[in-house]
């Protein structure tokens, strides 16, 4: 059944969130990011087969959490949009996802290493990256997420933590909220590359579960600073 | 009891200090930087709780070295401003305070390491940089300044030098005056990134104490000709 | 024999190339990229001896296998178009070769190191890199392809990879298309970054050739949708 | 004895070289750029003391080998003059001089390892970096090289080679041309990044003796390349 219109403020959203991950280079030609449907659990919203740095509201497709796409009308839809639709399906609580080859990020994945935060910027990384690694499930692959199987075996993965490393492909990071979710994705990448350089230094101190899920919850009540930020720069789309 | 109005040039300073220190990447949508009061010593300037790049003089807020604001009419301020109120109060010879989260200065605080000057641009880290752990004075906490408690401790940790490490959370570095503090928050990055890289080469030779206590001195004559570039590139605030 | 004018197309997407080869970092004052000529596969197309970043559509020069030019009009042209022409003699499929000095991938030649794919973006570089040293073939030189012997020595240590490392020089990147070389020289340095920071965390899971393979085949379905960007980005040429 | 007035070019020329030099991120707010005056072998161009983004036509000033300027009018000028006015005295044949801090260049310095070139474009590096070490000649220092004496004996330790490193400082590289010296200044840096990442990765094989020396020669027939990208990038002076 189609959910009725989503709300045209969620689509600005998304629009500015695709925006605002390619200007950060958390993507770029390729990777994505979606929201859950305002109206609808079982829907969620995610563009078209396209760059994030040029997605347009008309853009923005319908998506039921088989990764059917409801309003696509011929257009050309991501390969990987199972990712979304098996996260969204497992985990009730998440409101936004982003896929992305965030550089930083990549040599965790295949080298077997864990994301933890190193500063209070990432704490929502307290409970440690966990690690996807597509041959367990599949053998020999193209790397991609690109059936209901794989993405569900993603979620699996995920668990209940915030960002899940796929080796020799990049992460998805999540969020109750668009906002927090890019907010998680890009500092997931600012924390990668300061753990690397903290790493060749000596011996780390990383934020405890403590410590990190204190920190957490209060960045989240200054996550509209930033946002206005970030809206400023993009400007109008 | 409210100290008069400040000075338009300093308020225009400071707003031109946030920019600056966001065009250079020493913040980004977080972080602060705030100017005693040229009329009150027992006051200090400081933009309400916002991204530094969007700061504009009506922005600006006083508070006194309880870090209460004056003025706020109802805007919110900062979580962190006992950083600034209390190193005011602790160190009359502070006229300016940055804190922030300048990515190549927190792999140091988090492997217990200390800046120190790797060229005479940072000859203002000649005593090294001091380092704050905030669990040997509040146990586990959300890693913020968000108390007058903290913010002293933290003064204290400074003492009488230029810089203080937060271990997990980032930096906070002082000034004479707000173009020495930018400076310094900018080289004391600048520095750190180099400190890494010099690392893996090899043995360092530092600046001596002779050599850095020289090189600050001779530095702080040439501030004008870099804050003529900023405040160029910058244009009008 | 001189060809038929080549096809506007692919003149303005050649044009193009030479562009987000600069603007990605992969080409800076020096590098080249040519296509072969769409209506005789023993001719190709490469600017004349100028800044990638400023060649225009009638800067392009129509040259011969052997490396001459036919339509120079006494515009100096590449000193290593020895490079380009022996490829395409030596490679049918290639239709498109990019020479750089691309930052990040000159540490592996100077070492001795091979490329191998860190993600799926990489995927053409299943096979690793080729080597070529100069010394190997001509002793002591200037390090530059500067006659059909040296080309055609350097087509030979490609043979039927997509990358050579040029040691203490550079590298060189074939596809078959612009599309696609250009891509695969772009992620070809994103890659080598990587892979230096992956090696520096520690042991390295590279895609196997399975997984490179079908990575490589299904990627170069998604071609369209960076080159959109990078056309969008640089404007009309 | 005052020379005639420099030839405009040759003025349009360093406003030019100091844009570059910024643009490139070889020079930030300090750092300095001069040329021999085209009409006089005893006397050199340099801009008055003021960053290098920031400089016009009618800021240069004429000095002699002693370092003393011929018309400031007023004018502050750099306190590190000397560094050209000596390396013009000892060197006949250098008729530009770029003096930076040029970030990757500094951990060589601190570390006393040597720059080498890595690849073809740094063939001016063949005889290896040379290393200045101001303690040696004057103890303590404020590390700048503000008189004749150090200026002088910083020209010794360059001797015959393209590029003194200094110590805790920056480096200082020469040229027979405006636009060598400044590409070899550039060059320097992005070899000193480069040989990092080389040496992280393994044994680095550097050009030799032979191969150095003829690319430095091939390399000086690109050069009005590079410097047309540059002029048109910088647009006018």
């Amino acid at each position: 059944m189609k959910p009725p219109a989503a709300d045209p403020a969620l689509l600005e959203k998304l629009v500015l969130a695709n925006r605002v991950l390619y200007r950060y280079g958390v993507v770029d030609g390729f990777g994505h990011v979606s929201a859950r449907h305002n109206a609808s659990s079982a829907h969620f919203l995610l563009s078209r087969n396209m760059a994030p740095a040029l997605v347009r509201r008309e853009d923005i497709v319908t998506f039921d959490l088989d990764g059917a796409a409801l309003d696509a009308e011929g257009r050309r839809v991501y390969l990987e949009r199972f990712i979304h639709a098996e996260i969204y399906r497992a985990r009730p609580d998440v409101q936004a996802v982003v896929h992305s080859h965030s550089p930083s990020v990549i040599p965790f994945g295949v080298t077997g290493q864990t994301l933890r935060p190193v500063f209070h910027m990432s704490g929502f990384l307290g409970e440690g990256s966990a690690l996807f690694e597509i041959r367990d499930v599949a053998g020999d692959t193209d790397m991609l997420i690109s059936n209901n199987a794989l993405g569900a075996a993603l979620a699996t993965s995920l668990g209940s933590r915030s960002t899940v490393l796929m080796r020799g492909h990049g992460s998805t990071t999540v969020g109750t909220s668009l906002e927090q979710a890019v907010y998680r994705a890009l500092y997931a990448e600012v924390n990668a590359r300061l753990q690397i350089q903290a790493k060749s230094l000596g011996e780390v101190t990383y934020l405890n579960a403590q410590e990190a899920a204190k920190a957490a919850a209060i960045n989240d009540t200054q996550l509209p600073r930033v946002w206005e930020l970030w809206r400023q720069e993009i400007g109008q789309v």
